[in-house]
């Protein structure tokens, strides 16, 4: 079904025809309804963005989506980064999404016992093929990722959505009005200067800012046990005071991220501590803090 | 002129009104014409791409055409990452461009001798503020980057786009079709995956490649001297021999680099030799070894 969907949303250009066309204003309609009733189900929406790419924000989705799960929240994570979706990978995503035979929804993957994953990866059969596709197909799937995914009930859905400030985010807060944005940066000022265009975004969309992680900040060596500075150090918590937004916190950069990323299984997962597992968890608490859960 | 331009694209959408718009379409072909008459002032044309994003794309392509320059060739560096543009700051280019009084072409920031720098920050009042357009949008003003500058006679052309494989990777393709292209990536397998998306496009729309480049590929530590594998190691000279291209080589990552990025000057403007110029030059060199210049 997503498959012939996909196509549709690939015909259905933006372009709205002189002659209204009955049968695409009911399909529309009829999404839009399955929209408005998934996101019912639904109780918090985060939208992880980030202005530039490589910060970690596939990585920091991945851990949170895990971190809320292993709390005992119900929680689903939509990577709708339709040209580098990475959340499949890192949670070892390797066939295709099944179909429900009553609903013909699309079944998220189940990964956990609190935790279902979506992803514009586990719908393709070449998963090295790209996906060029123009600004109103991707339109199309991310609405489809809404309304035609049985999300059921959720306490949390985590929305990792490609970097910038374009057709993605924009469908993204147009079609889930409530979801609530975490910034992620890097230290240093060329991210960060990307980061402001994504407060303004923000501010522009009028969407609810939770505030500002800082990632890959700081590392230690492996030999020497010192402290490096690999992209400077403290520009997003300077970024979040000026910019009026809560500083969520410091995650030190770690190699095992890396790895893990690439293993399938997010550090979050791992039952054994860490620098990166303690700062990613005061990240959360300072996230739940101002949520009613 | 440029920001009427601007103001233009935005509102010329992709819908084409049934009714045949006579002024609109006299101006698609005098921007058409324009373009190829730029177009053909320009001997070789360089694409970096990147399926990710933060593997260092823009790094390199302000390297890349700080290097030719150096070695004197006439260089020009066109930024169209709407979204996250970092090649200004990496410039120091801080005030908005210039329009020739006689032929109202956008005049290029003349970084030095050989090199010529156009970025979508420096058409921006405020810095700060996020570009949220749609596909078409991004569309008119890539055109405009091609045909409303005033780029004169150049040896090279090197193009930083966004990451992935979406509207403005594909517009740079249709309007240059002579371009080549250059993938930049880093080790680990999260990256590569999408770089093989990125090969995957530029074998879907026939362009030519000239090889990848494998970015931040081992680091080391300021304290020890010891080497660190940030990212892993070898993915992308794997992948390239898989996917049948050539490498181009390793860069190490370095904070250098960074820093470079936010203080205005590409490292290798610098005099001072270290293993990232070394290694930089090497990859300048396998480029150049494809290319009649």
């Amino acid at each position: 079904m997503i498959h012939k969907n996909v196509d549709q949303a690939k015909k259905a250009s933006s372009c709205s025809s002189k002659t209204p066309q009955n049968d695409a204003d009911k399909q529309r309609m009829e999404m839009d309804a399955m929209i408005k009733d998934n996101l019912a189900r639904i109780k918090h929406k985060f939208f992880v963005l980030s202005g530039k790419g490589g910060v970690g924000k596939s990585s920091v989705s991945a851990n949170l989506a895990a971190t809320l799960a292993k709390k005992g929240y119900k929680t689903g994570l939509m990577d709708v980064d339709v040209h580098g979706p990475s959340i499949a990978q890192m949670f070892n995503i390797t066939e295709l999404l099944d179909i429900a035979p009553d609903t013909k929804q699309l079944l998220p993957r189940r990964i956990n016992e609190n935790l279902t994953v979506v992803s514009v990866q586990a719908l393709m059969q070449d998963k090295d093929q790209a996906v060029i596709w123009r600004g109103p197909a991707k339109t199309g799937i991310i609405k489809q990722f809404v309304g035609s995914v049985a999300w059921g009930n959720l306490d949390f859905l985590v929305i990792d959505a490609p970097p910038g400030t374009g057709d993605e985010p924009l469908t993204v807060v147009q079609t889930i009005p409530d979801a609530r944005g975490i910034i992620v940066t890097t230290p240093q000022e060329v991210a960060l200067a990307d980061v402001r265009k994504s407060i303004s975004f923000c501010k522009t969309v009028k969407m609810q800012t939770l505030g500002i992680i800082e990632n890959m900040a700081g590392y230690t060596c492996p030999h020497c046990n010192k402290h490096i500075d690999l992209f400077k150090s403290g520009g997003g918590e300077k970024t979040a005071k000026a910019q009026g937004l809560n500083f969520l916190g410091s995650i030190p950069f770690d190699t095992r991220v890396v790895e893990s990323g690439d293993d399938g299984v997010p550090v979050m997962m791992y039952e054994a501590p860490g620098p990166f597992k303690d700062a990613f968890e005061k990240v959360v608490e300072n996230i739940l803090k101002q949520i009613e859960v």
